[in-house]
């Protein structure tokens, strides 16, 4: 429990959210300003601000959940698809302090778009190049 | 293995890509039209086209290293943050019919934003009837 979280308080039932799922390790609840109506935010019950501190039960469990929980609010909106999305840091858009997992169910008349772009890499090696940089660090990482 | 899908074909081989891990569950490579260069795919090494059909096993292994993946991308750009993205049905912007997790590094100068946007619902019950709906809805298909 971080003193000052929102998600904190709103897990310890100090604010209250319109829950729609809740097992000994995450809550969902709805989204209070949705892209979509039917949009929830799922969270670990434990406090953490970045994804890269969460126990992999907690990522397990929120990852768990996420397709039923994203199907049955699609089915409730008459929707026809879902994102998932999570925002980590604050140039990435995350914006509470509590690692969340944005359940965002779509329809094809919803007028929204995420605003994809595609960069293209330079002929040649550059992308292998940093693909194999990344796979080092992650290595290295795996063997801590 | 379904016959003409693209990310099978980079699983088996058949297609190359720039791979950054691998383990016996899943696949992560470069995606090839970057939101930002450093942007990675984690796919399943079975084929599904749907996230309601992964089984638990895959969503697991997808999401535990999924942290682990962003944060080496996010430091080999020199980035600040990084955002998970799943686009599941074809109006929720997926394009190739095979569950694949955005990893996507973020810089604070990257001049990218995901145009969110947040609606609001009427004053009332609204919101807390449609979490209800799909609150039993999650129920309903966790007793199945």
């Amino acid at each position: 429990m971080e003193h000052n979280c929102i998600f904190c308080k709103i897990v310890k039932g100090e604010i209250p959210c319109s829950k729609v799922y809740e097992d000994d390790l995450v809550l969902a609840f709805m989204d209070i300003a949705p892209i979509n109506k039917g949009h929830i935010l799922i969270v670990p019950k434990k406090h953490y601000l970045s994804l890269t501190s969460v126990p992999a039960e907690y990522l397990e469990a929120m990852m768990k959940i996420a397709p039923t929980i994203a199907q049955c609010a699609v089915r409730e909106i008459d929707g026809d698809a879902f994102n998932l999305h999570l925002s980590n840091g604050q140039c990435a858009g995350q914006v509470v302090p509590h690692v969340h997992l944005h359940v965002i169910p779509r329809k094809a008349t919803d007028g929204f778009n995420f605003g994809w772009r595609a960069l293209t890499y330079e002929e040649g090696t550059e992308k292998d190049e940093l693909a194999e940089a990344i796979a080092t660090r992650i290595e290295k990482k795996l063997a801590e």
